[in-house]
C-alpha cells in the first residue's frame, strides 16, 4: 500500500477525525505533526495556507471535513444512498457549527471578550446544541445517523476531546452519555486502536 | 412533482445557491422569504435552530452546504467520482473559509472591531483568498472542477454577490475576472435565468 503523509498541528483538533479515518482504513501513514514555529515556514506550501493536508498516491488533499468525506467513502463509511449521505453531511455540517462557537471563544485574543463569549456559550448555546447533538446520538443508537456506523461518526468521535478541552468542560462525559459513548464506539475499532494506543 | 418550501431570510447570503439550485432542476417551490422580526418565532421550528431550510417530499432538510451537494446530485450535478465529488467540496468548503472571513468583520457589532477586522482583511485576507479562487476557476476554464458544471459552481455563483456586499467590494466583478465569469454563466442557465429574472 503506498504510504501516506498527513500534516496537522501536534494538537488533535481539525486533525483526529483524519488520522482516525487513516487508521480504521488500514492505511500506513506519516503522522507529521507540524511545530507551531515551523507554521509560518510550512503555510506557503499547503494548497489554502491551512492544514490539515494529507498526501496520498501523488494528490494532495486539502480541508478538513471534504477529506474525511472522500476517506470515509472509499472505506466504504457512506451512506447507503443520497438520503443518508445528505443526513451525514448534515450532522457533521452541524458539529462543526458546534466548534466554530466554542473556537470563538476559544481562540479570542482579548481576555475580556474571551470571558463574555466563553460564558454566553455555557449559558445558552453549548446546552442547546449539544443537546441536540446527544438526542440525535441516542435516537440512532449510538450513531449519528441510521444506527450505524459512518464516516459522520469519525468526525464526532474526533472532536470530543476538543470540545472538552475548548469548552472547558471536564464534565462532558456525564453530562452527554451518548456522544461519549460514540466516542468510545469508535475509539475501540480494532486498528483505531492501536493508533490511539501508539499515539498516547 | 411535488412543490418544496423553501425557507430563508428574504436576503441572498446562504439561501441563494439552494434556490438557484432548485430552478435548475426545475423544482417548484415556495420561496418563503422570512422577515428578520419573524425568525424569533420560526426558530424554535426549525432543526438546528437556524435558516436555511428546505420541505421536500415530507422531508426536512437543513445546512446550507449539505442541502446544496444534495441536490446537486439529484440534478445530476456530481462529480464523475470520488476524486472530482473531493475537489467539489474541498473548493466549496475553501469558498465558504472566505465568506467566514468576510462575515466575520461584516456581522461585528462593534464599529471600532469591525473596521479593523475589514482593513485586515481587504490588506491581508481578501487578495491571497480571492486570487487563489480566481486562479482556481481560470485553470478550471470558469468552472471550479474540471472545466464543467457542478453544483459547487452553484455555491460560488450564489456567493458572489453576497460577497460584493459583504466586502464593500463594488470592483471584484473586474478584479476577478473568472470569478465573476463563472455567477454569469451560472444566472444565464435557461431555468436559472427564469427565476433570478422573476425574484428581482
Amino acid at each position: 500500500m503506498p504510504k501516506a503523509v498527513f500534516h496537522y498541528f501536534p494538537v488533535k483538533a481539525l486533525g483526529e477525525p483524519i488520522r482516525l479515518l487513516l487508521s480504521y482504513g488500514g492505511q500506513e501513514f506519516e503522522d507529521d505533526r507540524v511545530p507551531f514555529d515551523k507554521w509560518p515556514e510550512f503555510k506557503s506550501k499547503t494548497p489554502f495556507g491551512q492544514m490539515p493536508v494529507l498526501e496520498l498516491n501523488g494528490k494532495v488533499y486539502a480541508q478538513s471535513v471534504a477529506i474525511s468525506r472522500y476517506l470515509g467513502r472509499k472505506y466504504g463509511l457512506a451512506g447507503a444512498d443520497i438520503e443518508e449521505d445528505f443526513l451525514i453531511d448534515q450532522y457533521v455540517d452541524f458539529v462543526n457549527d458546534i466548534r466554530t462557537h466554542a473556537a470563538a471563544a476559544f481562540y479570542e485574543p482579548d481576555a475580556a471578550l474571551k470571558a463574555k463569549k466563553h460564558e454566553e456559550n455555557v449559558k445558552n448555546v453549548y446546552p442547546v446544541l449539544l443537546g441536540k447533538l446527544e438526542e440525535i446520538i441516542r435516537r440512532n443508537n449510538g450513531h449519528l445517523v441510521s444506527g450505524k456506523l459512518t464516516w459522520g461518526d469519525f468526525v464526532a468521535a474526533g472532536m470530543f476531546d476538543h470540545f472538552k478541552m475548548m469548552m472547558q468542560a471536564p464534565d462532558l462525559d456525564t453530562k452527554y452519555p451518548n456522544f461519549k459513548r460514540l466516542q468510545e464506539t469508535v475509539l475501540s475499532l480494532p486498528r483505531v486502536k492501536e493508533y490511539v494506543a501508539a499515539a498516547q
